[in-house]
């Protein structure tokens, strides 16, 4: 398996290569593809066109050659917007008979399906503020408390702050901390610090178990959380320091005591029985993954719509407009599908379009455990959870296997090696891998190839999640579910940070990660957050604060598109151009690959280091240091580039 | 690259993979994956788990472990059809830690996405007979004149059978030859003879051009083809000796003297103007591709789906209960497709719904001259016609260049090389490169993972057609229209002319090709058939019912899968495999490429020859003939492949 080079022409979604939107049906939009010479000096290609679909049948446009950067050649063409979703990708013809497509996937010296053609969401754009931010995931129960004298709801078993957290068994849903949102409010001084900008909360209303996935009410914040003034209070102070909240909603299901379900138990003519799929009323229905406690929502009918997302007195409505920047929908890959009913992009496209009547630059992320791909083209979610295209891939590259498994093969010298540590690998059946990155990368390829450079964008990376192990274990740093303090987890869990802080999307912080604290599930890994600063992994908190930083002050970490300039085993090296900035991103999980990139194609000056180990220059090459680490440098950006700033 | 090869795991969706049909939604459908050996003797996995998507989830499901045959374990697991659409992928476990996951592109030592899953149709199949067919494509025109005095239609110039062709320019689509249905009729032998079982007639309503694509009516067949009643006659005489007839139907447009057409301009508000897109009325109208003789028809009404394929009395309805065993849809991959509607997918389901209703065994054929796998999936278009994941690959790997080309590169050992010969490389931007096997069947494997596989088995197969250069001209046999008995031409043409009698698909030969004729578009190759038998290229014909009837001997060549053994870069090598019987193909294009292939994989004796040389076996290798050309084995089938006979 070899992996792409920075000799591969190039193209992509980001600011300098598709002239930004709004765009309208009809409109002609200027793609540009960078293409660079040959090693032996010829031009890349001699002719290069815009292959894109038009009513399904496809249309040639050629591209103009344009200005040349160091060692390559821009293009340009217009592609003429006929449909919502644009479909496209460009052949590149010569020198001597060469024969590639570029696509989505990178290129190719032979044709193609249409599959992982570029695709544009030429008509529904997601909020342009996302793509600045970082996330951080706040599990209520579990991050503050504000009084100790919180109501304890009807099903908890209230523990104190400081009892260990069950990850499996009896109780786990009922194990109550009492974290509530004004303790988050009282908090706040803790993202802003982190550097986040988004705070995302998993459930806030009534619900039957500390996770309230199992809403039964999406009327009102539960009580124990301090109720709708509460959260009035946490968006307020929020707002106040400029950061943003978003909400979680259930539209896949409710819980069984939710009162739109006890209607329709109740009454088999009641409206709400048809919010749901009764075989055998009242008792016999369809439920999540057949858990009877989760009744599963049928969105086939009206009333649903109108209740739940259609309009503004609808629930996505009527909570935007109490203040909320933007939903997450959960399990929104099963949101609408049901048997012969595939409504799922139905369903998407009326909360979209009642969330951006009354807010257009609310943001609406899909959490899709597995590929999300196919449900980001068109006008429905902005962006996912983007398990697949990047956490996976992750875990895999930089898996440590059992715990302490990782730091005795370094100190060993034997490396990273597959070692059953028995953690679930995102409901896949097997243990976790150890994979090389010309692997991973190929499957991030893969899965970002079906979405839209936008949807990427706008779709969340995380290394882990309430619903996962923590990362911190996964790459080998313990899992008694406290905060570690070993060096090989904090070295490889920081691998995984610099990846996670330079890719394109919004980096997504869960609570905790941030201090080193490890989890074997994702119960597990529901740690109250320990206060006490003396408790975190300091090295760990300092680097996140320098990497969300990093994202913050380097314009091209946010906005620049991604080109990727080597991929070996150990190591991964791309580049993020934007306009005003253009970095090298390099990344090694082990010593002794050295990579070396022609100078001439980054530009012919020396990069400067931003964070990391300063450059080498070797004759025509920078040589990048052969060494388990993570380094960002700045290159030269010459006219070629800055001459299309009115785009960004 | 490098290609597939024999240690593979293998599943596809032939009967002894997939439980035939017909299935409904809840049932159990059994699934089989051919796990071989590794070359150290090791079984290939310690398990094998199904990964299926329910209503947007991954549900997992542990294959189990079966019988083994030669050097290879069976796998077996049920997979619900919970949804209409199955996409499913199968995860292989061990030995030591190997992780791979098989789907409808082939193996992957990492994860991928879902985007090449297998895809099953699990409650919308194409007809069975469809299969076991080979196609013949007639031109109405230019296959046989019934009378000197058929009458001359108004738009005509008439010229004389002997005329050649005028194949681009002025008066091209005037040109008329006068063939018709009873012409047609009358030669029916020579379509017995070939070996053909299906007639596919390129449109035959009365239109203004010798193509006839441009149908003033869709109600009467054109009286200069004799008619209604001449169809009659054609379809009875075909029916007598065992042969269908498909028809062909413009969904995507009409001419512009259609009546339908005619009434729109005459009046707003006739029912008629809303089958069509007026920007103004009467005279600026969307057109297919802007060209003003063939306005595109709008499907957003209902009066044009009554009239058009809504029930019995539908142009679909009526002309199948007249008779027709089928249509094939022109410009499918268009239709329905304008600006900001596609309703591309609801069109093929009506068609289909229609012509169900009227007979079940009916075949629906969408032409697509491009990528048409995301147009497959569901209950719409029983196949299509595979110009990219077939007559491409094709042109590509056994392109002779300009004429004599190949022939003098053979000659001076050269080998193939790219030579520009001019001719359009069905619509790229591009002269027909050479590209080795290894890229060719990439895009095979590419184009047909997305593809359900009953629908590529109801797909035509084509070297050439209507619409493109004749295939020997593309191979370097010549390009003045003529029949080319040039050794080169001809020995390359029968080379593509195996891979298209030996894939999965149904062949489908335009009518000339079995003959040796040449043409270099698809005017050009719309050759008035010569019928004097002294005029053919006598091996070429020879060849063609060779291989036909080779088709119709083996079952394995109709209704087995697809298994790749070898690519390399001059040769192919693929298994068809059934429970009755399995095959070995090997088609080399050059000299000097030696495939070995492990004995105990292929069933531990030597395989016995069905067409070309006999096999080799030295040691534990069977030694492929390292020497252009094509050949079929047929190999030992053990009790593990009859052991599901009943599926077949």
């Amino acid at each position: 398996m070899t992996g792409p080079t920075l000799r591969d022409p190039h193209h992509d979604g980001s600011v300098r290569f598709v002239a930004p939107g709004p765009h309208a049906l009809g409109d002609d939009v200027r793609l540009t593809v960078l293409v660079p010479d040959l090693a032996d000096g010829r031009e890349g290609a001699e002719r290069v066109v815009l292959r894109s679909l038009r009513d399904g049948e496809p249309h040639l446009a050629p591209a103009a050659p344009g200005e040349r950067t160091a060692g390559s050649r821009w293009w340009t063409v217009e592609m003429r917007l006929v449909n919502p979703v644009m479909r496209y990708r460009f052949f590149l013809g010569g020198p001597d008979g060469g024969y590639r497509w570029l696509n989505a996937e990178g290129v190719h010296a032979r044709d193609t399906s249409d599959g992982a053609d570029f695709v544009l969401n030429a008509v529904a754009t997601p909020p342009d503020w996302v793509v600045d931010q970082v996330a951080y995931q706040i599990f209520p129960d579990r991050f503050a408390r504000s009084s100790p004298d919180t109501p304890r709801p009807v099903w908890a078993d209230e523990v104190s702050w400081e009892t260990p957290v069950i990850g499996s068994g009896p109780g786990v849903e009922r194990q109550w901390y009492g974290g509530d949102l004004d303790g988050i409010a009282a908090r706040l001084d803790h993202v802003v610090a982190l550097g986040a900008g988004v705070i995302y909360l998993t459930p806030v209303f009534e619900g039957r178990s500390n996770h309230r996935y199992d809403a039964v009410t999406f009327d009102r914040v539960d009580p124990a959380l301090g109720g709708d003034a509460a959260l009035r209070r946490l968006i307020d102070a929020a707002h106040a320091r400029g950061l943003r909240v978003l909400g979680d909603l259930t539209t896949n299901h409710t819980g069984r005591e939710h009162e739109w379900f006890l209607a329709a138990q109740a009454d088999a003519d009641a409206p709400e029985a048809a919010f749901y799929r009764f075989r055998e009323h009242p008792d016999d229905y369809v439920a999540w993954l057949d858990v009877p406690s989760l009744p599963k929502l049928d969105h086939a009918g009206e009333e649903i719509r109108r209740r739940l997302y259609r309009g503004p007195d609808s629930v996505v409505g009527r909570w935007l407009l109490a203040g909320l920047d933007g939903w997450r929908i959960d399990v929104a890959n099963m949101t609408g599908r049901l048997g012969a009913d595939d409504l799922a992009h139905e369903v998407a496209r009326e909360i979209r379009a009642t969330m951006h009547a009354i807010d257009p630059e609310a943001w609406l992320l899909a959490e899709h455990g597995h590929d999300a791909g196919g449900d980001l083209v068109g006008d429905g979610w902005d962006g996912t959870m983007d398990y697949q295209g990047f956490t996976r891939p992750l875990w895999v590259w930089l898996n440590g296997g059992a715990p302490g498994a990782a730091a005795a093969a370094e100190a060993a010298g034997t490396g990273p090696r597959p070692v059953e540590h028995g953690l679930d690998f995102l409901g896949l059946p097997a243990d976790v891998p150890v994979l090389p990155a010309t692997a991973v990368t190929a499957t991030m390829r893969e899965v970002h190839a079906a979405m839209p450079w936008a949807a990427q964008a706008a779709s969340t990376l995380h290394l882990d999640s309430h619903d996962t192990p923590r990362f911190r274990t996964v790459v080998g740093g313990g899992t008694d579910g406290t905060v570690d303090r070993s060096g090989a987890g904090r070295r490889r869990h920081l691998l995984g940070l610099a990846l996670q802080l330079t890719m394109p999307g919004v980096p997504s912080i869960f609570a905790g990660d941030e201090i080193g604290l490890t989890g074997i599930n994702g119960e597990h890994s529901r740690t109250p957050f320990p206060w006490d600063p003396a408790a975190w992994d300091a090295p760990t908190w300092d680097a996140y604060r320098t990497w969300v930083a990093l994202r913050a002050d380097n314009v091209a970490l946010r906005r620049g598109g991604l080109r990727w300039a080597h991929v070996g085993a150990d190591s991964i090296t791309y580049l993020r151009e934007h306009p005003e900035q253009r970095v090298l991103v390099h990344v090694a999980r082990a010593d002794g690959e050295e990579v070396r990139l022609p100078l001439d194609l980054l530009g012919g000056e020396a990069p400067v280091a931003l964070q990391g180990s300063a450059p080498r220059v070797e004759g025509a090459d920078v040589v990048l240091p052969a060494v388990a680490g993570a380094l960002l440098w700045q290159l030269a950006t010459d006219t070629t580039w800055t001459s299309s700033k009115e785009n960004a």
